[in-house]
């Protein structure tokens, strides 16, 4: 797992950052001085213990630095591993739960994925190493600062994770619209579950597929029937916290 | 209601549209002669009625002139009518079900808020005319072309629009965290309703959120607290599903 560098921008994202970053090195921090960064309290407080970090710009040299049309006056860039092992992912809750999210290539997915499965309690997320979006910048800041608080792995070989949590014992449920699959909600998500959503086109590979236990899908009431993989995981995850707050 | 210029591209999205475009005028196809759409059997058959609005573009003017990343070599201009009238939203349907978006501001989470209710079965959405992102390109194309199949309707004032509803018989559930509020899977989404979801910061406003006959809400299990507006939908809209299919 490699040490990289990172950046993030915008108020509450900066501010969770700040708040939360213990496991990174902030490597400097640009402030506008004509934005709402640099007026707000919180961040004024945080900036506190980085001082000899910031550099303050004119707002004309700050929006050349970073065009980003939501930085609110606030860029940071820092450097860590956010990456953890396979069995850091993995614990003993009894309703511990895991998304394997096989191949989704669209920055702006795999940073929402990560926020509605933070916000949802998810216990780690996995990515296989090839053809999937990692943890870029934009992922970082899609996710709303959930990416500090996820646990995220990247493997080799999504068979081979399934079957280590199979005898970890989780069973895995792949969302995917088969015969086999039932009703979403008919699935049992409580205990040890780890939950397997696919790509945007194509769903989830032959060889993933089979190693699921389970198979659940989603009808579609309407006519364009492509609901995106995010919205698929939130009516999923939220499910699952029906479930446990039910029974 | 006023007949604007809109544009679409991609592959399926301009499938979609081209099969249903009913109450649309197209004006203007460009295609790439080096693209995945020159070649695409559907789209060449689709196309067929339409040979005199298609100018076909080599791949460095086409790219020059449609810049986008996703454009797949096919750009489409349209003209019509999309938004409905109130009136043309309503209906028997013993289980009618319109959601309120108030003010919502990101064209991003429109476009997937289109999406997942055209998936989830919803009849209709309902924007106010002030301080909301309405119907822009973005919207259409992030909505995967879920609004050729959307009723969607602008109102002036959500407060009046709620009354109308209430007074035909729809029930008004606001999701908003609040200390009146049930957990999501307790309200009872039968029958005919409406739900309002808030902005992306600050949730419902003060008279709307009065207006509503019931509050729900949706509890978060991390730590950043900060569900995205297209999940939160998503949560309900499959919640509402399964009280449907269950029942």
């Amino acid at each position: 797992m490699n040490k990289n560098k990172y950046t993030i921008y915008g108020i509450n994202n900066c501010i969770t950052f700040l708040s939360n970053k213990k496991k990174y090195t902030i490597l400097k921090i640009f402030i506008n001085q004509n934005s709402s960064a640099f007026k707000n309290e919180k961040i004024k407080s945080l900036l506190n213990n980085h001082k000899d970090k910031i550099s303050y710009l004119d707002n004309k040299l700050f929006n050349k630095k970073f065009p980003f049309k939501h930085s609110q006056g606030i860029y940071v860039e820092f450097e860590g591993v956010i990456e953890k092992s396979i069995e850091e992912l993995i614990n003993d809750n009894i309703n511990s739960c895991v998304i394997i999210v096989d191949q989704v290539k669209d920055p702006q997915n795999l940073g929402q994925i990560l926020r509605t499965s933070e916000c949802a309690g998810v216990d780690g997320i996995i990515l296989p190493r090839h053809n999937s979006v990692h943890l870029t910048n934009v992922v970082l800041q899609v996710s709303q600062g959930a990416f500090i608080f996820s646990n995220i792995c990247i493997e080799n070989n999504i068979v081979n994770t399934i079957k280590f949590l199979q005898s970890n014992g989780y069973w895995i449920i792949g969302i995917e619209n088969s015969i086999e699959s039932k009703n979403w909600y008919e699935m049992d998500y409580k205990g040890k579950i780890g939950i397997v959503i696919g790509s945007e086109g194509k769903g989830i590979r032959k060889l993933v597929k089979e190693s699921c236990d389970f198979l659940a899908t989603i009808p579609m009431n309407g006519k364009i029937n492509s609901l995106n993989v995010t919205a698929a995981i939130s009516a999923i995850l939220f499910e699952r916290n029906r479930q446990l707050l039910v029974k």
